[in-house]
């Protein structure tokens, strides 16, 4: 175990009880580069899937996009305060840059059906949005927990395709004593409990 | 040496030289995530600048650039071919989103004056353009070589700041036989010399 990154061996201890791998390594880099961290990420670390920047275009994220076994979801309205400084520009033809990038998404870079969107849960109305213009694609939704993204409200909005919640901080870091590994079963699975509650309202409507 | 990677010892051979780093890890994440990247960029690996992707925005560039003794280059126009994807896009006020990334970094993000841009050395014209935005303002251009890009052109299109011209794979792919540490020398000065010239040239006019 001593050559093995802490990196290594979590994703190791993951895998090896059957659960899917998502690296959030956010990457956007030229052509030449992005086929080297491909390589890295997938291969190397075995990761399912992973994070895309789209600041740098196709040709960046093209070598993720290929590989049809792992997906790859690409950044579009992210969670932070900062997201609304690019994301919300207003574009020529009336739309906002996120929705631009949604549109790209799920006209020209899915041909293999492996691409998903990032979208923040602190922006249930924007997720809304983004859901109108791609159809069905699954979204990745961070900010549930620490960021105060809103559970119900994402959940709703974000009907007509699949959604990976994710809530890291919340759980990472629901306590810093010796209970840390139960009180982040607990906030774990009280999330899971809540999404399932959620779903359930929906379905019986 | 041992528990030193690749990296690591590369960046301690060249610092040991006196030669400033630049590490090109496009980071963009979240501002808590942005703390640490600093702390890795910055104090385990020594590096004295970065570059750093917007599409997250001001708070996923704070931590790098509240370090006044760093220096962070901002992707601002790159120069592979799926740049213009977003890059390009022309904006409600007519301008297209490199320049109002250009306007941001020049006139928001740039307090400590430890702000630069990174600008494709493959289109000179809009090089030119991002200078007149953004007055003085050191650039750091890759694109020279490998990729295609102008020496010449590049260095009359970005005149009136710094430029930090960058050459890449036609330096580290200039041999792949015994030879590799000549052949990248002779690339190296060649270039060097070339850019000396365009100046010596500009400077004479």
């Amino acid at each position: 175990m001593g050559a093995e990154s802490e990196l290594e061996e979590t994703i190791n201890y993951v895998k090896a009880r059957g659960i899917p791998v998502l690296l959030d390594a956010k990457r956007g880099d030229v052509g030449s580069t992005a086929e080297k961290y491909a390589v890295e990420l997938f291969d190397r670390y075995g990761a399912d899937a992973v994070t895309l920047n789209p600041y740098l275009g196709y040709d960046a994220m093209a070598p993720y996009l290929e590989r049809e076994d792992k997906a790859s979801f690409i950044l579009c309205r992210t969670s932070n305060p900062g997201g609304a400084d690019l994301q919300n520009l207003e574009l020529a033809d009336g739309r906002q840059l996120y929705e631009h990038v949604a549109e790209l998404a799920a006209t020209k870079w899915n041909t293999n059906k492996n691409v998903g969107l990032v979208v923040g849960a602190t922006r249930p109305e924007e997720l809304q949005q983004i859901r109108d213009i791609t159809g069905e694609m699954t979204f990745l939704l961070p900010g549930i927990g620490a960021q105060g993204g809103d559970i119900n409200k994402s959940i709703a909005a974000g009907q007509g395709g699949g959604l990976l919640i994710s809530s890291s901080r919340a759980i990472l870091y629901a306590s810093d004593g010796d209970d840390f590994a139960d009180a982040a079963r607990d906030v774990a699975r009280q999330t899971r409990d809540d999404a399932n509650q959620v779903l359930r309202g929906l379905n019986s409507t």
